[in-house]
């Protein structure tokens, strides 16, 4: 089958990775020059609301995916009325606005961090008073990796911090939502860790999950993901799964999806989606029988999918900014080496390694080994129970 | 690193798919139009004998490497002359010529069946005096999937054979042996099963085996593959990286090669070498911790080789002359498809299933379940013990 994606980064380029085998075509359609699934199928160099862009992508795909949220919703709308684009639509606007993926949260009934819009000044206070302090200050819109989000521990910062934020482009989207500001507070959240839980939904309706991972991040960029997450027992995988169906349901979605969960006095709270395979999903390239991408890609494609043996324990390193000396990484038995053809910058996602291991232990210490190399990486946070 | 590859089949597109992620990249030298890896590289489209084109493989590339053994002599010679070209010319020359092989094996002390040449007509008795009754006929170049040669019952039937395969151009070619005939007789062996060894060596000198894969042919066509093979123990296991290791001493080896093996009477005969990645080790995409492809590419681009680890059983099924419904296939769990972008076209290799399981048992229902959707497979050739 031909299959369109919107946006040819690092995510693209492992669907493709992956999909050739199956027997599919890939066509991305990027912005930028050189992206890092160029070598993998045809380019479209167009921006992501370009019409002649848009128009060759589906003319020259049976089915359209993104690997990225922040879709313009028109284009998402124009290539749907041409072919399936899937994930449908309506996930990317959810996952697009805060607020609305945490409404929708709480209206199926899946916890979530205390939450209340910031429209204006007006609503600091009852804002506050929903979320308690410290509270942590966001945009509703196209925050990433830390970006447009503050956290405040007084009104009066929050006051601040909402000023200074709904005065950001990205924020208000041009009044977008009829507000000042645009912004969303949420309550800051004494969480034990992060986990993800990573599902995936075929277009006959089957689902098939992942163990949920769990997630460590610096500075808002995920650095190490282990899987299944230590400590992970049947109810924990369970309560995953099932929230994780529910909002399966509520978008009729089909692909692989992503939440993020915190997990904090034996709960879990969620805090967002990613309609799209997802970082804290790399592992599954070399710790399960079918990895995220090739599920997402059946997914899309009308194929069964392949519910996923994970046999051991594994780990995610991801390189940042500069990429060590590979001969040296791939001198570690048990890691498996992933670079994304990207050009070196600060905080920039420049390629993962992926660690197995016969067990918990043994990944961990080839966790250590691979980490060691990482130029100024800092201190490596370690599996909370490996 | 920049890596060429000779021929543009489905080996280099697997090459290429492994090679990507660890961060090189492919140009293809391929005189076929729209061939299995076009969609991974780049394509430089000639013969392998064209001059110009060869210049343009060795101007775009940092290592050249090759996906089939019969690249000619000079042009391997042109390329190593210019760049590393690995495995080395001398390995090509010896697998493309069943004499020199065998010569080899015999050289080394690895025994193998009885063979004698067949230069002329006056060879016949000699020859048949050396292999004794049934012997097998073939011609000491480019035969394949069991094309030139001829098993043959009685001496006259020898020289028939001799005079019929003698006269094919491919046999004598043009004299290339000062021989009318150019052929080799060798023992019609009466094994009990075909194995093969896969080992890898760097450009350092390290080295790599994957455990001894069971191989079962029909119409001289590879059919299905198991691994570990059945039965495989210390001993068997170490006898065949023992007489690997001899080749790869002898040919200052660098890269993946296999030898195809026969088990007759608890001892190992070498048959032949293929100085590539070979069709019995493609069950290591999905079973084993590192391919065949990657360790390959690890090899020739000088990266460290990553020894494989091998947690359980996995087979191979070859998917020949026709793709079966993909849907139905990808609805079977354990099954990992792999197709290769080619025309169908009777006894021609289009594809191939991995199987992985939890034990030989469910690995062997789950071969069955694939083979079972093949069209016109005849029947399925069970591993020897699972």
């Amino acid at each position: 089958m031909r299959v369109g994606v919107l946006g040819g980064g690092q995510l693209a380029r492992m669907l493709a990775l992956e999909g050739v085998p199956l027997g599919h075509s890939f066509t991305i359609l990027e912005p930028g020059t050189d992206p890092p699934a160029a070598a993998l199928g045809s380019v479209v160099a167009a921006a992501y609301d370009d019409p002649d862009g848009l128009r060759r992508v589906a003319e020259a795909s049976d089915v359209v995916t993104y690997e990225f949220e922040n879709v313009p919703a028109r284009s998402a709308a124009y290539l749907a009325s041409r072919l399936p684009a899937l994930p449908p639509p309506v996930a990317l606007e959810v996952a697009q606005d805060r607020l609305a993926e945490k409404t929708m949260f709480r209206e199926l009934g899946i916890a979530t961090p205390e939450f209340h819009p910031i429209d204006g000044p007006g609503d600091i206070e009852p804002a506050i008073a929903a979320t308690g302090l410290p509270a942590v200050i966001k945009t509703r819109t196209l925050g990433y990796d830390g970006k447009g989000q503050a956290v405040v521990r007084t009104t009066e910062e929050a006051a601040a911090a909402a000023e200074r934020l709904g005065a950001e482009p990205v924020a208000n989207g041009s009044g977008r939502y009829g507000a000042v500001y645009g912004l969303i507070a949420e309550a800051f959240v004494h969480f034990e860790r992060e986990l993800s839980v990573l599902a995936v939904a075929g277009r006959d309706g089957s689902r098939a999950f992942y163990p949920l991972t769990e997630n460590h991040h610096r500075e808002g960029i995920l650095r190490t993901s282990y899987a299944p997450a230590p400590r992970l027992n049947g109810a924990l995988q369970a309560a995953g799964e099932r929230l994780a169906g529910l909002v399966l349901d509520r978008l009729g979605y089909v692909g692989v999806l992503a939440i993020e969960l915190f997990e904090a006095e034996g709960r879990l709270l969620a805090n967002e989606i990613a309609p799209r395979v997802h970082n804290s999903g790399h592992w599954t390239l070399d710790g399960a029988s079918t990895s995220q991408f090739e599920n997402h890609i059946r997914a899309v494609t009308g194929m069964p999918l392949a519910p996923p043996r994970v046999a051991g324990p594994s780990a995610m390193v991801n390189l940042i900014g500069e990429v060590p000396d590979v001969n040296a990484l791939a001198a570690i038995p048990g890691a498996h080496i992933h670079l994304y053809h990207k050009t070196p910058r600060p905080g920039r996602k420049l390629g993962h390694v992926n660690v197995t291991g016969d067990c918990e232990e043994a990944v961990m210490e080839t966790v250590e080994r691979v980490w060691a190399l990482l130029p100024g990486a800092g201190e490596l946070t370690r599996a909370t129970a490996w």
